[in-house]
């Protein structure tokens, strides 16, 4: 017996990531949890920003902006990313947060998370008072400690931090429950 | 030091949902990873279909579709979603799955997920061989045994899939990592 639930806005799980733009020496940074991959070809992610953000606007005035992935041990500076509003040098140092290059864009990286995504604005579309911003991921680039000899992103070292909307916590991956494009194979093999 | 990582369609984590539509008596079903929140006024989701899935023209014929939030134990059905081209009243059974009657939209739940949102379609987007569909949640429902006593959804007992692009895995939610709106209050304060 299902039961009405009174948020409409629950997904799970949702990713927790740290949004860096920058424009005319300016530099932005912001939590989010509201993005997902959405395209192949080319890679592309879709993103929602509520259009008071300080992010955004160096995000439209540069086109650019990276997806950086934080590592679970870094919930306080994601936090804090999430529920201070402002941008600018400060919030970065108030973060714990270091600015890096990027490679193929002019956005900074966050230095201390392991991956991050390299972006560029593709499409912008408004949905209320969010924007839903597309962008081209044209780079990931990831700390050789958490990659495999084959130049993989290995989860576990990776170690990435999850959102659950609803009762608002950050929560780690767990356990392995089965291999993709590989359990579903006997219910195929039995459908044909 | 970061290294090149040679996907561009990396993020951690990603959902593992599954997309029901129905048109005229046809019911499609498919797996979906590239999916998340976008707006909240009103609630939005956007997803990437790539343009040859079945499930597509069902939606967007009826403009409406649901994301059902499958726990941890229905891997194979849910891998089955994925890797299984095409759609109708066949693949549900194959899949060991059972469409049940939605409270606000035409589209099908699936009757063995603790959760689904119900989405009217609101816009969509192209990028490249994929289809941007946003939808509206206009609802959602959730088992019983995995709400708490004031009717939220307790992840624990909702116990969700993750999907884990790269390795190419499921993953369960794992140990709790901190309260979100509470663990950078420290460093907020600071900042002052």
């Amino acid at each position: 017996m299902k039961r009405h639930v009174a948020s409409k806005t629950l997904l799970y799980p949702m990713p927790a990531v740290l949004i860096a733009a920058g424009y005319e020496g300016e530099i932005g940074l912001c939590a989010v949890a509201w993005i997902g991959m959405v395209s192949g070809t080319p890679a592309t992610i879709a993103m929602g920003l509520r259009n008071v953000r300080h992010t955004l606007p160096l995000i439209e005035a540069s086109g650019e902006f990276t997806v950086n992935v934080p590592r679970a041990g870094m919930e306080a500076s994601l936090d804090f990313c999430g529920i201070e509003a402002g941008g600018g040098a400060g919030k970065w140092a108030a973060a714990g947060l270091t600015p890096a290059p990027a490679a193929s864009v002019s956005a900074p990286l966050v230095a201390e998370c392991p991956m991050a995504l390299e972006c560029r604005v593709t499409a912008m579309h408004d949905v209320g008072d969010y924007r839903v911003v597309f962008g081209e991921v044209v780079e990931i680039q990831a700390d050789e400690d958490v990659l495999t000899a084959d130049g993989n992103v290995d989860v576990e070292l990776l170690d990435p931090i999850t959102y659950v909307p609803g009762t608002r916590e950050y929560r780690a991956l767990g356990r392995k429950l089965a291999d993709a494009y590989s359990v579903g194979k006997p219910l195929k093999e039995r459908a044909k």
